[in-house]
């Protein structure tokens, strides 16, 4: 298979994708900003997240910040500034909060960069590194430490509804896609039928 | 936090999830169906995707399986059957198969059951496992070996249409959604402006 072709194949298998902007500073504060679809929830208690990081790409500015500093935020996506988001790709020599039109947005309680449009901000704290001998790839994984969101969007279960918040997602390498809920389903027991706990309608 | 509050609300923060029905079965060829929702990309050349498994759950007949056979495959879910695919995380004696009236579906290349049902399959070969110091989490990589999907899904640069696939994403624990293309975007350059390959109409 042809390199372009297999990129873009291989990167849709995993199904629809957890994207999310990446900031960090580096120890002279020169903000950093990346785009990141590689990134999952490890476990709850402590709260923990993963990120796989291509060390031999632009993302490794990220992770010298992330090793230089020891924290860094997620911020989810919403269809307003999708496409900056996806700029932040492109080979900046400054920051790419600047050159994409994204602001940076501080906490008293965080050293890193949240984006200030985003209304799903994650500050972690880096807790364990793993290079993974196939492919010399890292996993990143981080403890969450602070959250910002809007209150109404957390149910009274402590679901948080992405939908409300207008979160995106995005498959292969370059699409993203809005969502519409099929179904909140309760909790899988043998012998007992499913109950839709909320539809999908807005 | 309460207990299921925290687990509702750190599960959604990653954002949609690539959620996908994992196929194994043991070396008695008893067979296996589990649900995952922590599945990501890893590299492409060569073509490696990672899962995330808890072993102190249900899952680790998955992990028990794949570690006896070295083989599993992950299957995308659709509407049509996701109640059912969410059904396979209630506690079964028997094969998830056969309880939840999913079909398991073999080819000749591939020794571990994918779903009938699946428009599209992947089978795959364990390559490596890492676990997570911080809390016992496994991280399983495993190499794409063998690939079934719709051939008119797929496009003239190797993108993946999954929405065309019918292909749905998942949110925190129990919320399961269906998506619509906001655009594909142009590779991204500095002092160049985006262009949308293909807009999202159907």
């Amino acid at each position: 298979m042809e390199g372009l072709y297999r990129r873009n194949l291989i990167n849709a298998l995993s199904g629809f994708k957890s994207v999310n902007l990446v900031g960090t500073q580096n120890q002279a504060n020169q903000t950093n900003l990346a785009l990141f679809s590689q990134i999952f929830h490890i476990g709850a208690t402590p709260p923990l997240m993963g990120m796989i990081v291509r060390p031999d790409t632009r993302a490794r500015h990220t992770l010298e910040n992330i090793r230089a500093t020891g924290y860094y935020t997620f911020n989810h996506i919403t269809s307003d500034f999708y496409q900056k988001a996806h700029q932040t790709s492109a080979r900046y020599t400054g920051s790419e909060f600047e050159a994409c039109g994204l602001s940076p947005s501080y906490s008293t309680g965080h050293p890193a960069p949240y984006v200030g449009e985003s209304l799903l901000k994650i500050g972690l704290k880096l807790e364990e590194e793993h290079r993974l001998a196939i492919n010399g790839t890292i996993l990143v994984i981080g403890r969450v430490v602070e959250l910002q969101l809007p209150e109404d969007c957390v149910q009274a279960d402590g679901f948080i509804d992405l939908e409300a918040i207008g979160s995106i997602t995005c498959s292969g390498l370059d699409s993203y896609h809005k969502t519409e809920r099929l179904a909140r389903l309760s909790y899988a027991k043998p012998d007992r039928p499913l109950k839709v706990i909320s539809l999908g309608e807005k």
